[in-house]
C-alpha cells in the first residue's frame, strides 16, 4: 500500500509532517477538551511556497485541510473532524517578522507568528499592536485574524479586523492571493481580505498578515471602581467615553461572585473590593507625558461620584498597585477553573441593552438553577459579556457542559439576541456552534454564506463542518 | 407598445418614476460631466419593500439597476451606461433617521439620508458621526458606503468602513439582507455587510446602514504650520501622532501652489504662508474639557520646531480665527476651478514613501510637463495626497483631462504602486478606472472579484459596467 503522505514529506521534510499518534495528539484535541478529533497527519510548512504546494497535494489526493495557529480557540474551529481526512496545517513554522514601518505605524508579518512576539516587535520600535487576549502568549496571527479576535483592547482600538491592513492568502486551488499593501485608504474594488478575516480558515490558509500600530501607549492612569447599588453600567461607561475623551483602553466589569472565586484561589482578601452593583477596572493610556491622565482620571472619577454611581475608587499610586488590579482581572478565569470549571457564554448585546440582559439573565437562572454560581465580567464597554455558570462541586465538568449548552444556553442566547445581540461576541462559529448559526442565522444570510464559501472554495477544501453545517453545495 | 415602465408606476406611484429627459437629465451626467448616461427611467423609490419590487420587476424585464446617492462621486460609478438598458434608482426619497442610541454610541438610517443630515441627527444627541467629506451637504450615506468614502477624518476615525456595524440590503433576486444590529463585536460567520462597503453597488443596493458614534468633539486646537526646507512631512506626521497621543482629527498638508491658487481666487493675501516646506493646517480635538488642548497642541509645536521642522506656527485663537485657516483648505478646490479647472489624482502611498512619491512625480512633471501648475494636499497623515493638475489657460478642460488620464497620469499611478501605493486611495473604480483596475489588478485577484460577483449577482443586474470591464462570466 503506497504511502499517501510521502507526497508530502517530499515537500515539506522529515520534520514538516507529523504523522505519529503522540506526535498528532496535541492538534487534534480543541482548547476546551470538548472534542478529540482525528488527523492523518499534521503539516507545517516552512514558507508560502510550501503551504501552495501542500494544498495542491492535498487537493489532488482528496484531503480536506484543517489551518490551524495555535489551537487556543474555544469553538473547535480547528479541529480535524473524524469522518472527514483532513490534515492539520499548522503555520506554527512560519513565524518571521517581516517588517517593520515606523514612520507609516505598520507591522508586517508570518501568519504563524505568535501574537506576544507581534507585540514585542512593535514595542522595539516603541510603538503599540493593540491587540490583546488572554492567549497572547500562544496564539497565532493566522488565527487571530480567521476568528477576526476581539480581547481586552476593543473600546478603543477595535477588533482584529479594524487591525487588518493587508493579508496573503493560499486559495483551495493553491493560487496565491496577495494584498500585503500597507494603506490606510486603497479603494479598488472589493475589498477581498475582509472576506478572510473572521472566515475560520474556511476561505484559504492565510499566510501573512499587516497591522496597524499606534504609539506605543507609555502612560497610564488606573482605578479600581466599586459600583454603588443599581448603578446603571451602560450610562457609566458612556460617561467614562465622555468624560476621559476616549483615552480609555479599558472598562472591564467585574461581578462580586467573579470576585468571590478569584478570593476562593488565593485562600485570602484580593484586597480590592466590588460595591453593590460590581466593581470597574478602568484603565487610560496616552503615548504623550503632555496628557495629565491623572487629572483626567481623577475628574471622571469625581464626576461618575457626584452623579452616585460610584461609591468609592481607588487609584493604583504605583506599577505594582496597578499589576495587582490586573492580576485580580487576569486570575478569574483561573479562579472558575479552581473552582470546578465553568461553562462559558459568549454574548454580546448593545451596550444600552446590557443591564437588561443581567436582569433577564438572572431571573431566568434563579428560577431554573438556583444552584449554580455565577461569575459574569467583561469588556463591557463593547457590549461583551463573558457569562460563565460555574460548575457546580461534584459534577462532572464535561457532563455539565453538554447539559448546559444543550439546555439552559439556548435561553441565554435568545435573551441577548431579543435584545438585539449575539450568541457568538468573539469565539465564532467552529463545529461547536453550528447549530447556533443554522438557528438564528436567517435564511437569506445563510445562502449568503453558503454562496461565498462556493465561490472561494467550490471543493469544499477548506476547514470543512466549520461554520457550515453541510457543505455548501448540499 | 405597451409601456414598459407602467409596471414601475404601479409599484413606486407617478412622482416615483422620472422618464422625461429633462427630469432624469440630472442622474445621468456624472459629477465631473466626463460622461453623459441614458437611461429610460429613475426610480425613486420610498420604502425597503418598494426597493424590493423594483428589483423583481426589473430583473423580470430584463433591466439592470444603477444605485444612485448623492450622485457626487469622481469616477462614474452611478451613471447609467449607454446600451445597458439601466435604470436609475435614487434612494433621495429614503430619508428616516431611523434611531440614535446614545448609550450604544450608535445611529441607524435609511441610506438615502444625506451625509449633513446624519451628522446633524449625531450633534442633537451630544454625538459625533466623524465622517466628513467636501460633498456632505448632498451626498447620501448609501452612495459614502458603497464607494467606502474617506474624507477628513481618516486619520483618526478611519474609512466608512471603520464606522459601519450594520447594513441591510435588497440582493439581485429582491430577497432582502438585513443585518442591522448594533453590536461591535459579532463574531457570527462571515462577515457579509463588508461585501457591500466598497462594492459600488455592484452587489446590491444598501437601503439601510447602522454607524458607530463618537462623543462629540466640542473643545478645539487649531494651527497653521510654516514647515523648514526639506522638512520630512512622514516623520512630522508621526511625532504629532505621538505627541498629541492621536488626538489630532486633521493634518492636512497645503502646498505653496495650492494656496497661490487660493490667493488668486481672493484676489487678496489669504493671509497666512507656507514655509518652503509647504503649510500644515493641524487640529486636535477632544470631548472633554479635562484635556488642556492647547498646552498639548503648544507643547507639540514647540517640539517640532526644536527638531527644525517647523519654522512659524500661528495658534488660532478665536473661532474665527479656526475658520479663517479650514476656509484656506476648503477653498483650494474653487481655488483649482477658478484657475480653469484641474485633473485630480487620488493617490495614496505609505506615509514613509510620501517625500519619495513627491519627489518622483514632482520630476516627471518637471520633465513631461513643465508649463503645467501641480496643486497638492491632503490628508498625508493617512497617506493619501490630492496630486493634480491645473488645466493650463486657453485649453479645454475636458481634453486635457483626456490626455492627461490617457497619458501622464498613468506613470504617476506607477510610481504609487512602485512604492506600495495605490490608484484609487478613496474614489473608487466606477467606470473611469475600469482599466486601471484590470491592469494593475493580479489576475489571481481579478478572479476572485468576478467569483465575488457571480456569487452575490449571476444575472449581473447590479451596476454592470462599473468596476468590472467585463460581466463576471464572460
Amino acid at each position: 500500500m503506497p504511502d499517501a503522505l510521502a507526497p508530502f514529506r517530499d515537500l515539506l521534510g522529515e520534520g514538516g509532517v507529523l504523522s505519529e499518534p503522540d506526535r498528532t495528539a496535541a492538534y487534534t484535541l480543541d482548547h476546551r477538551e470538548l472534542m478529540r478529533g482525528q488527523t492523518e497527519a499534521v503539516l507545517r510548512p516552512r514558507s508560502v511556497a510550501e503551504v501552495q504546494g501542500l494544498v495542491r497535494l492535498a487537493r489532488a489526493q482528496g484531503y480536506g485541510l484543517v489551518p490551524q495557529g495555535g489551537n487556543t480557540g474555544y469553538v473547535g474551529g480547528a479541529t480535524p473532524e473524524p469522518g472527514r481526512r483532513q490534515l492539520v496545517v499548522s503555520l506554527e513554522r512560519m513565524t518571521r517578522i517581516r517588517g517593520v514601518d515606523p514612520l507609516n505605524f505598520t507591522l508586517a508579518c508570518d501568519a504563524g507568528v505568535i501574537l506576544a512576539e507581534a507585540q514585542r516587535a512593535a514595542s522595539e520600535h516603541d510603538l503599540l499592536l493593540p491587540l490583546s487576549l488572554g492567549s497572547e502568549g500562544s496564539c497565532r496571527l493566522g488565527g487571530n485574524l480567521g476568528t477576526n479576535a476581539g480581547g481586552l483592547q476593543v473600546l478603543r482600538y477595535g477588533m482584529t479586523r479594524d487591525l487588518v491592513l493587508g493579508i496573503e492568502a493560499v486559495l483551495p486551488d493553491g493560487a496565491l492571493f496577495s494584498d500585503m499593501r500597507t494603506l490606510r485608504k486603497n479603494n479598488i474594488g472589493y475589498d477581498l481580505k475582509q472576506a478572510f478575516i473572521g472566515a475560520e480558515g474556511t476561505l484559504g490558509i492565510v499566510t501573512g498578515v499587516v497591522l496597524k500600530l499606534w504609539p506605543a501607549q507609555a502612560f497610564r492612569a488606573t482605578a479600581w471602581l466599586q459600583l454603588s447599588a443599581g448603578a446603571p453600567v451602560p450610562e457609566i461607561a458612556a460617561l467614562v467615553r465622555r468624560e476621559t475623551s476616549d483615552l480609555a483602553t479599558t472598562f472591564e466589569l467585574i461581578s462580586a461572585s467573579s470576585l468571590g472565586l478569584v478570593a476562593e484561589m488565593r485562600g485570602a482578601d484580593p484586597g480590592l473590593r466590588a460595591g453593590p452593583g460590581g466593581a470597574v477596572l478602568l484603565e487610560l493610556q496616552a503615548s504623550s507625558a503632555r496628557i495629565p491622565l491623572d487629572d483626567v482620571l481623577m475628574g471622571t472619577l469625581e464626576h461618575l461620584m457626584e452623579q452616585g454611581f460610584v461609591e468609592d475608587a481607588v487609584l493604583a499610586q504605583s506599577e505594582t498597585q496597578r499589576r495587582a488590579m490586573w492580576a485580580i482581572r487576569e486570575t478569574i478565569p483561573e479562579g472558575e477553573k479552581h473552582a470546578g470549571g465553568s461553562v462559558k457564554h459568549d454574548i454580546a448585546v448593545p451596550v444600552s441593552q446590557l443591564t437588561a440582559f443581567l436582569d433577564r439573565g438572572g431571573a431566568l437562572l434563579s428560577e431554573r438553577m438556583p444552584e449554580v454560581r455565577l461569575s459574569f465580567y467583561g469588556h463591557v464597554g463593547d457590549g461583551n459579556i463573558h457569562y460563565n455558570l460555574v460548575v457546580p462541586q461534584g459534577r462532572d465538568r464535561l457532563a455539565f457542559t453538554r447539559e448546559i449548552e444543550a439546555g439552559i444556553a439556548h435561553d441565554l442566547y435568545a435573551i441577548a439576541i431579543d435584545l438585539g445581540g449575539s450568541f457568538s461576541a468573539e469565539y465564532g462559529i467552529g463545529r461547536f456552534k453550528r447549530d447556533l448559526l443554522a438557528r438564528y442565522g436567517d435564511p437569506t444570510r445563510l445562502g449568503l454564506i453558503a454562496a461565498v464559501k462556493r465561490a472561494f472554495d467550490p471543493e469544499d477544501v477548506m476547514n470543512a463542518g466549520a461554520m457550515l453545517v453541510e457543505p455548501p453545495d448540499a
